[in-house]
């Protein structure tokens, strides 16, 4: 194969055959295809775009380059759920053991923190002994045992997207939506599942900033799961305000926990019988999406859901400490009286990730103590004096100063309430 | 400074800054800048172009990147002719010694031949003894006692853009008009002139096959040289035929001793005096374009220009051969008859490409007696049975197959001539 007639045609706008895209993938995982020739590729690939039958092969030689998991043995559908990152979503963490309690299960493989969002592996790590690196044999037994698994990715799935994931971050050919879909979904598609519903972020506090780019990302991923075989829905839901009311690792955890309890915040309860109804529909357990989120709301009032995520922390060597497990010196942030008419998500993901909450740089440690809790959402008053926001107190004063700052500019109040926004936007079937 | 924030802002359409590509340049030569960070960002370039600032700081910062040659201890003006490659083109052979001959110094550097097209360099190899390696102190005797010297590229000069050049040709990134500029006048400027004469070919023998891609790059080489302080004029000529008569190495400088002895075809001498003339006017030794012809026309007929490129020969150590130094033994391609409407001069280039007058890979030996005539030129009427070609004989029968073919197929033939094509499409000043 000559890999610059590859990039050549790319570059001009031609289409690469699968057995082409195939022999690259192998190439740039066995070494032979330098990475100067990959990175010229890649973006070529991100100004020209990949057609059906490209995305398809991309992902096929991502998701082949690694073990693929047989999940036939288990009884029952397995469904998935994959969010694209937003500020305060722990919708993964009572979503699985909701949907597991209704009889699919859920093999979830979840990532870390990336930039200003969180991620679910450092939200579940945040609970004391929590393991999310299981072999496969004991990831099928939790799995069996009490219908999810909650578990980072392992590097014998999709080696060959870490690999190009790797070029792309110091390529600068990150933003690609074919790319980031090859790559989301080769690592999806390499669980067994049967179904999987995605759950597209768009807003400030997405990476996906517009509706358009957003619909995009979520009609390429819908494309490459169906031809895959798979059934998958994708939502375009909300991400212009952080969920809920606490951004941070253990407050996330403990905020799900109200949720399972039946006394979650509106947006995290409508989001969880959104998906859930959706994953129940996907696993042929609800005859409609309607009955589906009856369902789901069964088990959070039952108690039957909060069993199921106890049963799996357990299974998982956590345990959830019984005395408060976050941060308890705090600062209060003012920002004006009137109605609260936007919140800037990426704004206040980022106090968070100063306050330790993420990472800046891969190797970092983060505090699963710290925190960020909104005292008002997107069309509440706030009364002169009230405060807008609190966080955990930062060692450093220099640190609280800048969050607070961070904080404050992120709200913008005034005297009307905005217009109401629909939390899911789209729903692509 | 940060690379990947470079080639994000590229892409996306922004501008660099001079000292953002003065340290790219200079990190990629140091190594510091790894190849796959310098081909993401030449793709970007691909796409997004560079502006005048960024185009000038690129050439610039490739300049520097070796020796600059200052000449200013040799009396009189120094002026340069490049030109973006053709088939057959001979013309810096005998346009030098004539410029030098009219009393401007001309420092040439060539290059070797690139694909189906010929390089000033292997034509003078074909010179039993000319050594084009000279060291800079020689260079400046040649060019003292002769008033021109013709030279390769050394591995001091532009070495940032030899690396460069080096990493675009395996990444699919040569095809890019602001790279192409940047990359030749990085060269040109190297040279310590006052003055350069472009010759963009335009045509089916041209790296830029249409009026407007040949254009563009005429405009941008002038605007670098102009910002660079430069007397510039650019022409685009055509090269939808090859010029002359001869391709290949040694026949063409006989072609060219055609021309210094006052009997050339008409459209090699026609572009000697237009590129010559206007090196007389760049280097002040000509009042006016036409005045700059005259002169030229003048050393042509009288012997002083032939004169000067003997003297050059024996400085540079060549001796022209006085027996025939050819193949003597050829065949002959038939076409049809008819008026020649066209003749695709890259085939012919190829054609002669195939006979081993170019090389297909860098360390290709060349054959410098191969060669290709071309017995009818575009609007000439071929009688039936005449030959439209001649090309040596080469050892292998089947490669005498394959060039017959290339050569018949370059041929296309009609009851009517075809409408006159200017030479000179259009000069940039």
């Amino acid at each position: 194969m000559n890999v610059v007639e590859l990039i050549r045609r790319k570059r001009d706008g031609g289409v690469l055959s699968a057995d082409e895209i195939g022999a690259f993938v192998r190439g740039v995982t066995d070494g032979w295809v330098p990475d100067y020739q990959a990175a010229a590729l890649l973006m070529a690939i991100y100004f020209r775009g990949l057609d059906g039958g490209e995305l398809g092969a991309l992902t096929d030689a991502m998701l082949h380059s690694g073990d693929v998991l047989d999940l036939s043995d288990i009884a029952g559908k397995k469904v998935d759920k994959h969010s694209t990152g937003g500020v305060g979503d722990k919708i993964s963490l009572h979503l699985a053991p909701a949907v597991a309690a209704c009889g699919v299960n859920v093999p979830m493989i979840s990532g870390r923190g990336l930039g200003h969002t969180g991620g679910t592996l450092d939200k579940l790590e945040a609970i004391p002994g929590f393991d999310v690196h299981l072999d496969e044999a004991r990831f099928r037994r939790v799995l069996g045992e009490c219908g999810l698994a909650l578990i980072g990715q392992t590097d014998r799935l999709a080696p060959a997207d870490k690999q190009l994931y790797a070029l792309r971050d110091v390529t600068g050919t990150v933003e690609s939506v074919p790319l980031i879909a090859a790559s989301i979904m080769s690592k999806k598609l390499a669980e067994g599942i049967d179904g999987l519903v995605l759950d597209v972020k768009v807003g400030s506090g997405a990476f996906m900033k517009t509706p358009e780019r957003a619909r995009e990302l979520a009609r390429t991923l819908w494309a490459i799961g169906r031809r895959a075989g798979k059934r998958v829905s994708a939502f375009l839901t909300d991400m212009d305000q952080p969920l809920g009311r606490w951004i941070g690792n253990a407050v996330e955890v403990h905020e799900a926990l109200a949720v399972l309890r039946g006394q979650g915040e509106p947006d995290l309860v409508e989001l969880t019988l959104a998906l859930g109804g959706e994953m129940l529909v996907l696993g042929g357990v609800a005859a409609s999406y309607a009955e589906g989120r009856e369902r789901i709301a069964r088990v959070l009032g039952d108690g039957s859901a909060l069993a199921r995520f106890r049963r799996c922390i357990e299974l998982q060597g956590g345990q959830i400490p019984t005395t408060r497990w976050f941060a308890e010196e705090h600062e209060k942030v003012e920002a004006g009286a009137g109605f609260v008419q936007r919140i800037d998500a990426e704004a206040v993901g980022l106090a968070a990730l100063a306050l330790g909450a993420g990472r800046t740089r891969k190797e970092d440690e983060i505090d699963p103590g710290a925190w960020v809790r909104l005292m008002a959402k997107l069309g509440e008053r706030v009364e002169p004096g009230h405060h807008v926001a609190f966080f955990s107190r930062p060692r450093d004063p220099a640190v609280a100063a800048e969050v607070r700052e961070r904080l404050r500019a992120a709200f913008t109040l005034g005297p009307t309430p905005p217009a109401p926004r629909p939390l899911i936007v789209e729903v692509i079937r």
